[in-house]
């Protein structure tokens, strides 16, 4: 991956207020294969305390369009779904985005999502994919 | 819809930090039929200034579990998708989720996201749906 | 609906082979709403001898590509999505496919899927939603 | 995987009119991890003559289910979506379920579809995943 596609990526992300507002970075990037992290913060708890929906939905959003991205360029998103497969508790969670087909009009995305604990070890907490449409020149 | 119950899902919504960080705020409740609402800020804006998909997925997510928690009590999701329509522009946001079906152990839920202008009026730019199990006793 | 239309979906739908065998066929059209009937019979029975997941998922996937017909023509589903919300047991199976969204290049639809008993009675037995492109010229 | 399972696992297929009408068959079985094949009939064809929908979803559907089966016994789908990514042209078609999370009352699945030519060579052509219930006692 070129050094100026992660730099392109980093700052698409950095143009995002919700994005710097959750501390979202970038942590690898390799064509169609995206992982980005957000540390655990309180202000991010659900009623019990976990990541709350909208992030966990959100860093499995955000880690397919950056996949998608690295393929494509620009692009919408139209669809996203997600599985919640435990409580998502962690020091920090990474989310891992990679696309699964991309065709001329659309793009096909998948994602899963970590929480890594104080001794690094991940644990898959939730997965998910959208769907996407090229942006129009 | 009792007193009461409006005074629980007030209760949940508050004891959420994410929910108190975004504003939201319930707006109506009816058994299997909720509203909730959350005024633009502009640290919500994904890299074009719209609503981040992070929060068009919370708002419904958060519209249908409580629409859930009418006719349930206690639920967890385990589902959620979510359609992309419109780009989501607003002075504020409003979802509105209603339960589909309620059985002994899932709880199916749909709801609309709607952009409110300046004027009070409301556009469609999301819909979604989730399906959430009944917590055990 | 113009007779013309209805005409032109009902030949849509016989060029089908797998609409021939299931026997479906168009019993309602308006622009953006569609429904669809499939009597039943023993050969779409799953293990328990309800309807078949595959024709459920059939049912609700043409219901909404021939709505997105009514109004935008040739179409092509990207994605579709099913909830099983009660046994799908029935003399007949009613789906009405709706247009949720039409844009310029996607057209959002949704769908519930009936089980009709010999009094005529509907039951609601699933729901879904279908993502679709336009065709291209 | 023990022989006992497989054949526990073919009783289950033949036991549904839709599969035996669909000449499905099981190809392989491992722990989570289920193959199904059904060779293309002219019956199966959607207007433009490639894999109906149906099929594509029932395939797909039924893969998950079956590796669903082989962790958790009796299930029951609640949910289903999928991917049409490509045209569904072959000779063949293999889908290819598995387990991705096995909770106490939830199974969370996926799946790929693969079209198959007369040389033996897959393609993807279409993916998804299920979401069950553990059957009660």
């Amino acid at each position: 991956m070129s050094e100026q596609l992660v730099e392109k990526l980093q700052a698409v992300n950095n143009s995002a207020a919700f994005n710097r507002w959750a501390g979202l970075r970038v942590v690898s990037v390799a064509k169609g294969d995206v992982e980005i992290e957000m540390p655990w913060r309180e202000d991010f708890g659900q009623y019990a305390g976990f990541l709350h929906a909208s992030l966990v939905s959100g860093l499995i959003d955000t880690a397919c369009g950056f996949a998608a991205f690295t393929v494509a360029g620009a692009v919408l998103a139209s669809h996203v779904s997600v599985n919640f497969m435990a409580p998502a508790i962690g020091a920090s969670f990474i989310a891992r985005g990679q696309v699964t087909r991309a065709g001329r009009r659309q793009i096909f995305t998948r994602a899963d999502l970590f929480a890594v604990n104080d001794r690094g070890e991940r644990k898959l907490v939730a997965s998910g994919e959208t769907l996407l449409m090229r942006a129009e020149a």
